[in-house]
């Protein structure tokens, strides 16, 4: 029997959140619907912020009425705070991922406060969600950026990433999720990090959200894979990144992800060749933005079998 | 004390071999001086094909002469036949490639004889080398084309793979390389096969030519570490590829693949920095040549060590 992995596209949230032009809400339906059709059955739909910072997001609650309408799917969305996490629970968003940072230069920047202050959050945020009565418990995916390094501080220490992760498993985390938000990981460190965390984390799922900012991206998925992992973020065409870094790449292309993984033998029960036309049609919708990752251009090997 | 690994550049041969303007003799004399000044020590500097077929290699004799002047420097050569092997061998390269394909229908196609009567004339090489006195002895490389699969057979048994492969030991070569020539490898393959070649190959050392078509060369790079392959070949910029192939990339990107070995701790003797001023050099030189690969557009991470 091979394993199971989960594909998590995150384009809806990750590849949009640094698009300006908005992008219709009939594409972000239809975009989610032909995933859904290849197979994928977790999707990051949308990022309860403020409209005013980033108005792709206006539309998140259609979004979210639309993904729970698709039996299979399990929708999630990313929540800067307390508010936006009660506003996930109560649209009926099953998951629900907060991030804090291992760096807390970069949570300073990113969110102006330091990483304990969003520990703290985080806390009041799984206090709140333990005590709703009468509603389906949503999860909370506790993500910590900056995992494998960071543009202001450089290396961050395998300690500040454990403390993270082990105040955000205390608090009631149901998934740990590590991200490589600026593209630093390298397989050995990967691996590295991975191992330390899978012994803290016990039976509580790891997930991985690489960037391919530097090409390394799948090869820190194999690295993650023989961790355990087997919960991956992706976004088609490799959508999202950085858009103040000219030629850099964003996450790692969901087809190309599942080309990978279903030609190593993995169930991801993600049809590659549907993938690629869903990135035709995710180009159509988004014309002028830069789409990465490789078999959307040059297709399937002829060898490629799916693994069930 | 860290692993050694050898990183091959090859964009001098299989980059340059697809590409129709010729390059002048003094362009190609400074990039394989400036790789040499960034650590690299083995380059495979030109095909000794008949310039009829590939007039870039008109200016083969030149090239091996100056990068015999390099004092660390193994300059190789690929070489069709025993007419080229015996000139490279009158030129004094110290090592020659010659392949065979493990697809009966891709040699066919690609030398217009089958796969038998091509590891015939590797053991007529191995032969006349065996027999030449009083010179340096030739090390030959015998490379395994489509080992990862066949863009005309599809997939590729292991056992083709290991029957090329026992007859160019049997035969005499120095080292193995095994090339996913049309880009079909993933990670569990190339651990597969790896790790069957190894049994076979003993003390005789295995080198991996991966392409980069599907994304998935340094994923692949990583399963190959884990089987004991410890020299890479690869192309600066990505230079190489398919010319018929829109939007395929070539091989794995030189400077891609020394930051990735030296991040994870591997002693690669190469400045990953002075690839990144190698690969513009080399875009001067063809500026109607895309280029490939990530840290050249991104620079390196903050968090970067050179492992020694």
């Amino acid at each position: 029997m091979p394993d199971n992995v989960v594909i998590r596209e995150v384009g809806l949230r990750d590849g949009l959140q640094i698009i300006k032009e908005f992008m219709p809400t009939e594409h972000k339906i239809g975009w989610c619907q032909r995933e859904y059709d290849a197979g994928i059955r977790e999707m990051e739909v949308c990022s309860f912020v403020p409209v005013k910072y980033i108005p792709q997001f206006s539309d998140a609650d259609e979004l979210v009425a639309f993904a729970l309408t698709l039996s299979e799917l399990t929708p999630s969305a990313l929540a800067p705070n307390l508010k936006g996490v009660a506003r996930g629970m109560d649209l009926g968003v099953p998951k629900i991922t907060c991030i804090v940072s291992a760096s807390d230069s970069f949570n300073h920047a990113n969110v102006k406060r330091p990483t304990e202050e969003s520990l703290e959050e985080f806390r009041r945020i799984a206090s709140v969600r333990d005590g709703r009565k009468g509603k389906e418990r949503t999860k909370l995916i506790g993500g910590v950026s900056c995992t494998f390094g960071c543009t202001i501080e450089g290396r961050v220490a395998v300690a500040s990433v454990m403390h993270v992760v082990e105040e955000l498993l205390s608090a009631g985390a149901d998934e740990i999720a590590l991200a490589d938000t600026v593209g630093y990981g390298d397989p050995a460190l990967v691996r590295n990090v991975f191992s330390e965390v899978a012994k803290a984390a016990g039976d509580i799922p790891m997930s991985a959200h690489f960037h391919n900012t530097r090409g390394t991206g799948l090869a820190n998925v194999v690295a993650a894979l023989e961790c355990g992992v087997r919960i991956f973020d992706s976004s088609i065409a490799g959508l999202g990144g950085c858009p103040n870094s000219p030629g850099a790449t964003g996450n790692i292309a969901t087809e190309d992800l599942a080309f990978m993984l279903e030609a190593m033998g993995f169930d991801t029960g993600v049809d590659p060749q549907g993938l690629i036309e869903v990135r035709q049609y995710v180009k159509r919708a988004l014309p002028n933005i830069p789409m990465f990752g490789h078999i959307g251009d040059v297709g399937l090997p002829k060898s490629f079998r799916q693994s069930v």
